[in-house]
């Protein structure tokens, strides 16, 4: 099995239910790293709707922040699940982290990894040009926080209607 | 033949003109099955726009809402092309239909064509999450209705600049 | 070597870089062509961030407008690097320029070239239909130009998070 993978798309384009087949089908056992921060009744409704997916052969962990430590502290066994990079960037941006700095952590940290990671983040920036300042350095992080990752992980698909395509893989078999 | 097909893409990437190339390609000869309400001068002028580009070999049948019935009544046939899903979805909703039970009515009528179908669709959720709530929720629609028919379709592509990419291809040939 | 490539992708999704690591491939040097027209800080940093990564092998040109002509000048030597032609198009349709006429032109001068051609440009029609009309028209040009390039183009990828996915390829190698 690749040690680590990237699945990015659009929304609603099958990549969490796609990610979630590919972190059970390694040991029928995984876990789920949520970072998503339910800071509204929208986003507590569509993580509700994620997780009631989701069966018993899951253990969850919630990191709206600390990814890099919870990374290490739940490796050594089951396939963990990020589910996503890009709630993880807003929550840093709109607390005014360090985003370039927590993502070298988190590059380290999976470095260090013995366990399979799948990342799973957004394609947010094939639309026109956002007229909001903060919404175009929000899709320029977003783009290189993406470009990062994948250049660490293993392989790379591009989710398009549930189905991956894709963008690279190296060496070894998922 | 492939029975079923999906082709979906950004604006303009040339969706419409391939999935017409494909129509045409299996007898010469095709149904146009357009979803557009023309109810402004935009998109009538888009309708025309792309009416102008069909030749004799195409007949054409409207369908703004009662999409499975089409299909059921123009099956046995030439090949039709339906264009396209996400301004049906678009028609459903303003309208306040049941787009989750609309569908599920299409793809029983899908399931039991003889005749091909082509379906054109549209990639909404690779920009910037939008500020307002409708559009949000739209992108999500339209993200699950592409990968529900993508699920029930023998060949997906994703149209880049004009040319297909291959999404999807179940084992017999278009 | 190939003559002509066009690479597209969203925001940030790491085009110019790859076509910089293609256009210097072939012969150690290379020339870009800038299409940026500097009109405010925000895009002066931009440009001034991306000629940072560029080193002594690369010459300059600054074609905000006139690109058919810089292309028949610079012809006879080293790969041609064009970035990008949605800022060509953006520069072209707020100077109320004929962007269809200047589409024509740069192919005239695109099929006397004698010396390779990479094209950036980007995906701006995948997100949800903006509300704004000239939004709609510009993604509709750019849809259009990048559709009308490719076509010309002996190659065309697709970037994602930094990696190229193969859209066409004539049958040179680059």
């Amino acid at each position: 099995m690749k040690k680590s993978m990237l699945i990015t798309g659009g929304a609603r384009s099958g990549k969490s239910a796609l990610a979630e087949r590919y972190a059970v089908a390694a040991t029928g056992r995984a876990i789920y790293i949520s970072t998503a921060d339910a800071h509204d009744d929208e986003m507590a409704a569509r993580i509700a709707a994620h997780q009631a997916r989701r069966g018993p052969e899951w253990s969850h962990i919630h990191a709206p922040f600390a990814l890099a430590d919870k990374l290490r502290q739940s490796d050594g066994g089951h396939p963990r699940l990020v589910d996503c990079l890009t709630l993880w960037l807003s929550n840093l941006i709109l607390s005014d982290g360090d985003w370039r700095a927590e993502t070298a952590t988190l590059l380290d940290a999976l470095a260090d990894q013995t366990a399979p990671v799948i990342f799973v983040t957004n394609e947010v920036g094939a639309g026109i040009v956002p007229e909001n300042r903060l919404a175009r350095d929000f899709r320029d992080a977003a783009g290189w926080v993406n470009q990062t990752i994948a250049q660490a992980c293993d392989e790379v698909v591009f989710c398009v209607a549930g189905y991956p395509m894709k963008v690279k893989s190296n060496d070894h078999s998922l």
